[in-house]
């Protein structure tokens, strides 16, 4: 491959971006269009408009994912590229869109330059992806019904969400893929961290996507009032709590290694300011990519609860409750962003994501591979989220010149 | 004094714990008889059948406190005994209504052995201790009438609830006494702790109350993605806060003393198990009977709160909130009591209170003194609450004979 590749419209993705950005704006700069709002299947018809103006067969699954194809040269399983234009409650405008519209820039760019590749194309807006990656289970088959019942932050039920896209929800088993069914898939994301910029790299070649393992810790002692019993006499579960949220800092920071550990929640009871906790509950939660550092973390972070708990007089217990298993993205696919990204005279950083993508789920069903972009200052989910322009363009190129040497493969 | 002072008839008065604790009593074998309520109510109404039974002159000021009076020989200002009956919801038996059935035990027997005092008598029974000692804080002028449209845990504000008791929410400063104008008060009180049963002693002589002072303490990080924040960058509220704490337990337990600190609530936010805190509040009480051990507890933790704010990139603020002074009970008080404890042949150990009792707001209006029975495990505020019927027949002989010291001294 050389330099002469293709390029795509820059100007056009990042007009696109800001179309897209302008259904839900924000005052503040951001994007508030939750998964099956009212903006939200605004955007998605929008999506849809500028996919059948491309030439694209635009269809919607029973799972309510849309996906703009493109014929192929050869009878073979189609190539998928895409996101999600779901967004959390107050947050980003790159966080989604910029896969979803790259995609659809990269199809047209393939379209005006009359090329065709082997493999049929398909360009994805997954449904719901911040409340779940929703969509890409219901395709990977990974999805349990009675999740339909659960409401999403928008106020709707999941399946009257996929209705309100259209969707079925009585017929999601039709939106399911078979796996070895495509020939892969490639997603333009960004990196929602500060590694790629602190690095001073232009492109992360994901490897994978951790795992997250999450766990419920409950320490339990003896409330008592605050005034009448003395500090020797107490048996106080904050305190063994506090140890306990110290030493998984204190675990997770002694290896080497990009793995994380975490404890977001916490709550207190009674949580009278005048009595001694007598119970906390918090939650732990570890990533990495590799399954066995998250067992060797947790059972180190183990030892010293129980620690902790003898010496503060209390017990503890720790309840594994749920976990989404990392997803290593295939070597074929990490190799053609490689090649594509050098091929531009762009830098590269191997990385792991330690955020969940729909590309996990497709990962089960073909060869998965995932581009990430700089954010500035690493923040996401917020309305400040930012992605540099000539970051944004670089990203598109890539996924297009990626997935023409997937599709050569 | 020798031990042939009068006996209180401690079987009469363990029926009438008893026959109190079944208005509100609770499968578990506790009381539930929040202040305002119906069962509070009942209760008072049904001590002041028996203050009339015994003889007393009854009347309920515009504060809801009930008063049983008798005679003295001189015209004195009143020594005044008491305690309350309302309790904690799902509280225990003997919180409160002992100090008052006991104090009519008393009246009883001086009235049956033709005892007349020098001074006056009063059988107090304050209203709404449990909420923040509202009946006794009027009666000192300690109240603020903003306090009236506060809410009890009975569901009817404080206003409505003392004239639910009799009283007159809009004639409160009738209900005021006048620094001075009692001759004393003694409270026989059950110790919620456990210093008197590790110590083996029967009888508690408190030498005052403690302080209590409470700050709200916050730590400001960064809130973030708990998948893409490698360590190195957090700034984690919840890290911070979990050093707090122990450095709280730390600081308090390195110098020897009675004075004890917790942390009884502690608030996460946002609190998402995926998501890096990005502020914690929580609450900081200090106790103790000299207020300079307090200062300088609170400067040895606030500088510990400012040294782990810079090592975990995140920002600190401490606020106070509220304080109550401590209270030093009067040495005359204190002198009747363990004199009159050690003509029974009882055991006696100096303490402090670590709770607040009515007896700080009756300090400020002149000599005050409680005595302190033991409880079995230092459980209160809980249906397990227990004194043996000894230590409660005890408590009440030990009042006895304080008041009669007092009275003649």
């Amino acid at each position: 491959m050389s330099s002469d590749l293709p390029r795509v419209n820059g100007d056009r993705l990042l007009g696109d971006l800001a179309s897209l950005a302008r259904i839900g704006g924000t005052a503040a700069g951001g994007v508030s269009r939750p998964a099956y709002s009212d903006l939200d299947v605004q955007a998605r018809g929008v999506v849809r408009e500028w996919m059948r103006a491309a030439g694209l067969d635009v269809r919607v699954d029973t799972a309510g994912n849309t996906f703009g194809a493109r014929d192929g040269k050869e009878s073979l399983p189609p190539l998928i590229i895409g996101s999600h234009t779901d967004s959390v409650p107050d947050g980003g405008r790159f966080d989604g869109p910029l896969g979803v519209l790259a995609a659809l820039e990269v199809a047209r760019t393939l379209d005006e330059q009359s090329i065709t590749l082997r493999h049929p194309l398909e360009v994805a807006d997954f449904q719901n992806e911040e409340g779940g990656l929703v969509g890409s289970r219901i395709v990977a088959g990974r999805f349990e019904p009675e999740a339909l019942e659960l409401r999403a932050v928008s106020g709707y039920t999941i399946g009257d969400g996929i209705a309100r896209l259209g969707g079925n929800p009585s017929r999601l088993t039709e939106a399911r893929r078979a796996v070895g069914s495509i020939a892969g898939y490639l997603e333009l994301h960004i990196e929602q961290g500060s590694i790629l910029e602190r690095a001073g790299k232009n492109i992360g070649v994901v490897e994978g996507l951790v795992g997250i393992n999450y766990w419920e810790v409950t320490f339990d002692g003896v409330a008592s009032h605050a005034g009448t019993t003395p500090m020797a006499d107490r048996h106080d579960a904050l305190l063994a709590a506090a140890r306990f949220v110290d030493a998984v800092h204190e675990t997770v920071i002694s290896r080497p290694g990009r793995h994380v550990g975490t404890v977001g929640r916490l709550a207190v009871f009674p949580g009278g300011a005048n009595v001694i906790p007598g119970r906390v509950v918090l939650t732990l939660e570890l990533r990495d990519l590799d399954p066995s550092i998250v067992v060797s973390l947790f059972e180190a972070i183990g030892a010293r609860a129980h620690d902790i708990a003898a010496k503060t007089g209390t017990t503890v217990s720790m309840a594994p409750t749920h976990s989404n298993a990392s997803s290593p993205t295939h070597p074929a696919a990490q190799d053609a962003v490689r090649r594509s990204a050098t091929a531009l005279g762009l830098t590269t950083l191997d990385m792991v994501s330690g955020a969940g993508h729909d590309a996990q789920n497709m990962a089960v069903l073909g060869p998965a591979g995932m581009i990430f972009v700089p954010s500035v200052n690493g923040i996401s989910h917020s309305p400040v989220e930012l992605t540099r322009d000539e970051d944004i363009v670089n990203g598109a190129n890539v996924l297009l010149g990626a997935l023409v040497r997937l599709d050569s493969a």
